[in-house]
């Protein structure tokens, strides 16, 4: 058979870093410091993550270690992402919000031999240092070496004083596309917390599909708001794909508030901005006390817990758009894109699209398993198991003694994301529920997303979330845990009117209680273990209970 | 060392197929018949594939078989894109412009066991095949098996009747990422045409980069008027990368005249149009002559040839972007796209970064090499010959035997483009000639390339090319070959006149020949092989000849 002439061109971040090094002098990368920006370009960015690769070199970092960061979004940790896994180590990204066991247990499965920690967090990192004996090295970013106290064994170092006089060039020529890069534990709304291992590969790729048509249009005339942390899936991708795309980034540092985020759309006006349905509530409600043009956003890409439709339309009135989109830590994370098709120009069946997950881009396949495990038609209607495969979706879990591939989370080669969903003829796919969220009340199912999102629209509710719990007569009936707008709003009989017209009669939830936050998970997802928790507990004071 | 979980997910057309079909039922292949569209899905293009792959089973086609087209832009066409690689099988798409020699080369050479032909073409292709003994099966699309008269050993079919009954599914589980999949051969301006042979992996990463903001920006909301031959480079890889996007493509078939193309246009409204800048000259005067609105366009991509910066001032005129871009057979072709960087807003400044080549997207990196072998800065001054790598650049050349490297044309490992170039401190590139055209007068180099766009800036000249000819004083000169709009448009000394501002006194050409056509190659671009022919051979009626 014949060959093909092509040449390899392998898909690295070290070629990747090199190519942003020298493209763009133009982009810049902008962190917030509470009163404005620092900028770097991503020349001076690949200038640092070269004398990073230098100083790990010389303490005894070789390829394939670890090395973790315990940080916000800054230029820094844009520099480690660059420098990290160009050098063939592995970049373990530690989320904030971990419990300290969980940190604990993820800094001692991943082996970390370095970590990278700001100062403002160093403390808290402190503390999980007694438990994690293997640690070799700590490195303070943005602050001094003492704003952490270290058990002995563990070697202290200042950022800037350790690639102080590190030479700028590195030589990272010889990483195979296949070789590990980047390393994120899943939030572990169940048991233990899984690791997955991106690939050279699977991130170029991703960044490639951040930055066409199909994914978030990140272009070199784009300035990018990243909210979404880069101690969370890469920060869905964007230090990464401003590097290709030539765009630059808003770094928010700490400083994850409404009020300063305001201030630095206002400072920096971003065309493009990224986080999760939380950040948005609260910057919505800033805005509505307080008005600010936020025009200058082209698309909000809005992903991590389902868009409430509610919060689509709150930001049509900005004249800002949102982007619905899906993904987990499994999938790099982009799954899903929802951009109606062309030629939809009524305004309502445009919204329709626009409440969905979304389309798969291409090289993400997808399909939907029955509780048969037979595939069930795209129509719209059938809902199942999502369960989705391509190059940046993972195939197992990480395992020190080797990967895990276990029939719980794959079946035959695809991820299980243990979501419900159904898709359209024309491939939108829509979330119903998680797998085991869906609600049996009297032999027939009810979708806890919906009818949180239901709930949700009503203007008098800020969120909510919605669980299953024991009934005596149906086995099973939602219970309501919601946060309203005043005091005035704690009358369960006008919520149940309101949804009258909306949900089936048998589908309205008889139990609500109404509290001042929803529990949420590290990445800000409604944690509805803790909520199935407390409300076994007893913790919550309950109206409408029909067994009380 | 640790593993990365990620699934490989092979980049492979056959996928790319597959996802077509299912994910964009409303995006259409459009084939203009002369009077409006025959228009099919991709899901109807998938099916007729899968019969292609069927049929050509039975035929006897086996894996790296070549199957060649000798075809316009048409529904078939793109179902044979869509068929021929993903059964594993190589297509080979022969360019309809060659000369009778080259093509019986090109056939022979690249082995071509199946030819498909539309009807109109046919007569020409049943001449060469006298020539051509190995080729076993020939295929007529849209007419009668008739329409061709072949020698004995080769079988005729007409499509349609091949592919009925045949099944719309086929199984192409098993292709490799770098697998051949689709063969072009170089046009040929000097020696023979050379074979490129692009793999699964190099198609599908350049499909996603014209899908990206760093390319032409294809999305499902998009229809392209595809001008652009899909028997030269893939159509751009326009065809796979509509796949991709769920993009609708408008085919012009056999239509190439301005008045159809503006037909179509006003029939299709497309969004992106994509051609060589001598359709768009004569489009430009047809508008001119019988205006029409033609801003439903919001970028129209030209390459395969420099752009006059005067052509991009009239589309501007039109409401219509024209974005310049780069590439050659041997570069897939994307090379460079030129967009503007971000914040540039003095117009002036903006149409100097427009009229450049462009930035190198993600995954091309390039240099441009002195003389002496050296790599010359990105200062926007240093010029050298322009060298490339990357996954969608060739390597090698192909020979049955077994592919080529000749050092001629690769410079360890790197692709000789043949360009002679410069770049900027920020990434765009400006071809100033090809590294053989360059003109030596007196020990100094013209650029013929910037000489022919100021000349053609001229509002009196239509196209203008401009050669080195002898000159017994200073070695070698700049003659002169255009059309002009009107005969009286044919005073050199007036021409002259023109370019006292523009260009150093020294380079303004003596010698000066008015013509109705310049020669040009099968894809469009001045044939100036074939002017330096004719000029040597006296055909030319040269004025302002100081010699003579």
């Amino acid at each position: 058979m014949i060959q093909s002439t092509m040449q390899h061109g392998a898909l690295t971040l070290s070629s990747l870093v090199e190519y942003s090094r020298r493209s763009f002098p133009e982009a810049r990368i902008r962190t917030w410091t509470g009163e404005g920006f620092r900028d770097q370009s991503f020349a001076e960015i690949g200038d640092q993550g070269a004398q990073i690769a230098n100083a790990l070199t010389k303490l005894g970092v070789e390829r394939g270690d670890r090395v973790a960061t315990f940080m916000w979004n800054n230029n820094e940790h844009q520099a480690l992402y660059a420098g990290v896994p160009s050098m063939g180590a592995v970049l373990h990204t530690l989320n904030l919000r971990l419990s300290p066991e969980q940190a604990v247990f993820i800094i001692n499965h991943a082996d970390d031999k370095v970590i990278f920690v700001d100062a403002t967090v160093a403390p808290m990192l402190g503390k999980y240092l007694e438990g994690t004996p293997k640690v070799q090295h700590v490195v303070v970013v943005n602050g001094p070496a003492d704003a952490i106290t270290a058990p002995e064994g563990i070697t202290v170092h200042q950022y800037d004083e350790l690639i102080a006089g590190e030479s700028a060039s590195f030589d990272w020529s010889t990483i195979d596309e296949n070789d590990p890069a980047v390393m994120c534990y899943t939030s572990g709304t169940t048991g233990d917390p899984k690791g997955v291992v991106y690939s050279h590969r699977s991130i170029y790729l991703h960044s490639m599909i951040i930055t066409t048509t199909m994914g978030m249009r990140l272009s070199s005339q784009d300035t990018m708001l990243a909210i979404v942390p880069m101690f969370h899936v890469m920060s869905w991708g964007l230090p990464y794909a401003a590097m290709m795309a030539g765009a630059t980034l808003i770094m928010p540092d700490r400083f994850l508030q409404p009020e300063p985020l305001l201030a630095m759309m206002e400072a920096g006006r971003p065309t493009l901005a990224a986080a999760v349905p939380t950040i948005w509530q609260g910057v919505s409600a800033l805005l509505d006390a307080k008005p600010q043009d936020i025009t200058h956003l082209r698309e909000v890409v809005v992903g991590g817990a389902a868009v409430p439709p509610a919060m689509i339309k709150k930001f049509d009135g900005y004249g800002v758009r949102i982007i619905h989109a899906w993904g987990m830590t499994e999938t790099s994370p982009l799954g899903t894109v929802a951009r109606p098709p062309m030629g939809v120009e009524d305004e309502e069946k445009e919204f329709a699209y626009r409440v969905t997950q979304g389309r798969f881009p291409s090289l993400v396949a997808a399909r939907i398993i029955g509780d048969d495990g037979q595939e069930l038609p795209w129509d719209g209607d059938a809902s199942g198991e999502l369960e989705v495969s391509g190059p940046w979706i993972t195939g197992a879990y990480f395992e020190p003694e080797g990967n895990v591939v276990d029939d719980s989370k794959f079946d035959d080669g695809w991820l299980r994301t243990g979501d419900v969903a159904t898709i359209t003829p024309d491939g939108f796919m829509t979330i119903v529920d998680r797998a085991k969220d869906m609600i049996k009340t009297g032999g027939e199912w009810i979708s806890s997303v919906e009818l949180e999102n239901i709930i949700a629209s009503n203007p008098a509710v800020v969120e909510a979330t919605v669980i299953g719990v024991p009934d005596k007569k149906w086995d099973e009936r939602p219970f309501v845990l919601a946060v309203v707008r005043s005091e005035d709003d704690t009358d369960v009989e006008s919520h149940k009117k309101f949804l009258e017209d909306l949900v089936p009669r048998w589908q309205i939830p008889e139990r609500w209680s109404f509290v001042t936050e929803v529990p949420k998970t590290s990445v800000g997802k409604f944690d509805k273990k803790r909520v199935r928790q407390h409300y076994a507990d007893g913790d919550y004071t309950v109206l409408g209970d029909p067994e009380a």
